[in-house]
């Protein structure tokens, strides 16, 4: 996501949009966009690709922007904390079954 | 995010997870994680790095399995909202303001 | 809904929990036990009632929360909105749809 | 609430919307809303109360709605939840701490 990552906080600098980013206000727009991403699925199954989308890389895009005020690469924190899911949700036990790892 | 992607894949497919994988289903799992973020802050500025990792690579991880389900870059996405931002949002009205596009 | 606050507030104060309560750190609140609530959904239709009902308290309980510190009445101010709904979605036009009113 | 809960019951029926009122949907309803009800507070501790009041309503309908779907009063539910709370976190252990009933 480097490239993403880098025209992102190129947009966020010439804005001077770094004082209204802490960690505190992009977990807000996480969850705020996360919401807005819900709202296409709202009252059904039924979606807009292109809608769905759009709100997607809301999501993303403030996902990134945490992940380098964390000092942390998105891929690799992605990838450790698989390594946790690997382990909490052994394949033989958890397979095809959507329960929680606490209650497997 | 290419490789994360495919190690999220291979999780899923080795315990038959796709089945539950819905879109609808991935964009509720996304606000989901995103609450669990929002939690890290519950009650102000201060908060543990490594649970804010933790619980930003799970809503990292329901993007690019929903990214992947609807068939696009998650990377490809981010920089086409930008471009719709950038018009948005020019430097000259938007410096150092949080204010919304629509009030700008 | 007035008892339901009092007895919410007796047990605040008895804590001395008010200094955490901003109205910022209530509407994070509210968000993140939505976020639980949803999970009672999160791979299908089907849920455990009382664990809803339990997610759903909490809901609530800071929602009221939230409406005594900005000194309103949570009863009134969701009929207010109701007037506001009942014009933007006129019977005729809303009648068997979930179509938002500037789409109507 | 019986009176709040009796008007959005009315102004649902007169639009025939229950049928998009599952337990799911309304869940997810109390989300989005709740995502909204954020946004007032998305770059920092002042808000405008109007529109934080709105928000909050709707957080609230949604809730009144789908305690009426489950068959329960939501002041009860409230109520017997704050039992717990009462319980998990003992006056004094939980005096003027934000700490969470498991780290007590």
């Amino acid at each position: 996501m480097s490239s993403a990552t880098k025209a992102i906080k190129a947009i966020t600098a010439d804005r001077e949009w770094e004082q209204f980013h802490s960690e505190e206000n992009l977990a807000k727009s996480v969850a705020i966009e996360a919401g807005e991403l819900l709202q296409c699925f709202q009252w059904g199954v039924e979606f807009d690709p292109g809608r769905v989308q759009d709100e997607l890389a809301d999501v993303l895009t403030y996902c990134l922007l945490l992940a380098d005020k964390l000092g942390v690469d998105p891929e690799q924190i992605v990838l450790q904390k698989l390594a946790v899911t690997r382990e909490k949700y052994p394949v033989d036990k958890a397979r095809g079954r959507s329960t929680k790892y606490d209650a497997l």
